[in-house]
């Protein structure tokens, strides 16, 4: 089998490496509009060539759509408009927008939703990871009944290779989950940064203080802004949702400890400790 | 050299395996209200017997106290009342009002105010950890100039025998900071647990669709209320400081959002970024 991996960052790049690592791939072709990204992609042996992506649909049989969503709905039809018999899938954090831009399209069959839950706050070719991407994570499968059975079921079995569960919702349904598990986190984690950097003006206590605590609750306001600001874009109204009702909480816990309610911030505190359960 | 231990939990559990590993202490005696965490204190080998706090003063010349902060001011000074010349450390997050405590005392000069810079979201004896704990990280030493220069200049040996950089500053300078770097991430991370337990409902969904992003932002949700309700009502002031901040900049993140201003959500997370090169 050969693939083509359009946008060789984080992700494509990390997913390409697990396909040829497992044996799952022969070649993998690299596509990207960044010539330095190209360049470093073939250097650090993430792919095996580059090629325009016009040229590269008619020599592959997988084609891996791995840029930022609000690139994908008109890529993902530009690619389908070209497909004969290949499987095309996307790996993006957003699908709603997508599921609608391909949903009449006469290809429609040949394109396989899904979402690999995995990723880094680094992003470009070189945050490509080998060991530990991917492997062990949920991959979530959208619409799976809008798949042709032979697409689906090649998917199904490149994901259980990489070592990924697999887990079936629609497309509504993965943009509300993900905004719940994925989304807030990064805005939290976004807004963090920003509390810290505006009221602690001498930066080397930032650095010396930083107990294990704030690095692991700041990680993900490392992330790239290209990458999510379109997620937050594409999955507003979820992440809206969220987002207020996180506010909301952040209110409750001030007006207690204002009102030095030790019992209720206790509360507060116990309820948020049943996390522990959920993720064991 | 002989030490007493009170409160054998996860710090106290954690500093008392390193005393003994670091062979800076022969003997390391424990003393805690809860006859189910001396038991496990002793069969876990975390310290060599226990022994009630008033008896154990006059046996040992390192006198650790690694209580609950709320705890600390009138433990400091009742151990202070029955000290000669052994030397009396705390772990506390917070430190103005134990500093005040004992401000007057005449055995003030025996008390050496730190702040190890390091836990996990466990807590109680079982949580205490051999491996990877205290080393590397800062210890903060608060008003070194109110410490006798011999307790403070063995206080120091002992932190660096157990690899930790020292960090001098006074103890308002250190419930400032640590409010920006420690307290609030804990916040952030209760609330945001409490969001998501208020808004998803389906629970399988969030066990299996916890990317790395959300179970790292969430990971200080975990915490002891026990431990931290003390520690946000001692440092009130500073805490809700910070609290309101972060309420602030996640207000500025939801309004943009709402306007689709993809720019400003753009140039904040590009803000945020900054964060890289402070913790490096």
């Amino acid at each position: 089998m050969k693939a083509a991996v359009v946008g060789v960052g984080l992700i494509g790049g990390s997913f390409a490496l697990a396909l040829k690592d497992r044996q799952i791939c022969s070649e993998v072709i690299g596509v990207d509009n960044s010539e330095k990204n190209r360049e470093k992609a073939v250097a650090l042996g993430i792919v095996d060539k580059v090629m325009p992506l016009n040229d590269v649909i008619e020599c592959v049989d997988l084609i891996v759509l791995a840029t930022p969503v609000d690139s994908l709905p008109t890529l993902a039809v530009k690619v389908l408009n070209k497909v004969d018999k290949q499987i095309v899938i996307d790996m993006g954090s957003t699908k709603q927008e997508l599921a609608e831009m391909i949903q009449q399209h006469p290809k429609r069959g040949r394109f396989v939703l899904t979402h690999p839950m995995w990723g880094t706050e680094f992003s470009g070719p070189e945050a490509a990871v080998r060991e530990g991407a991917f492997s062990g994570r949920t991959v979530v499968i959208c619409d799976k009944e809008k798949s042709d059975p032979d697409a689906l079921a090649k998917v199904e079995d490149i994901y259980t290779k990489i070592g990924m569960p697999i887990k079936y919702m629609s497309s509504e349904e993965q943009d509300l989950h993900t905004a719940y598990v994925s989304h807030i986190s990064h805005i939290t984690s976004f807004a963090l940064a920003l509390t810290v950097l505006e009221k602690e003006r001498e930066e080397d206590h930032i650095f010396d203080l930083a107990a294990a605590g704030f690095e692991s609750t700041v990680r993900l306001a490392k992330s790239s802004p290209e990458t999510w600001a379109p997620i937050f874009m594409q999955n507003k109204y979820n992440v809206l949702d969220v987002l207020r009702e996180h506010i909301h909480q952040l209110q409750i816990f001030r007006r207690m400890l204002e009102k030095d309610d030790v019992q209720g911030l206790t509360g507060m505190m116990q309820k948020a400790n049943t996390i522990k359960r959920i993720l064991k």
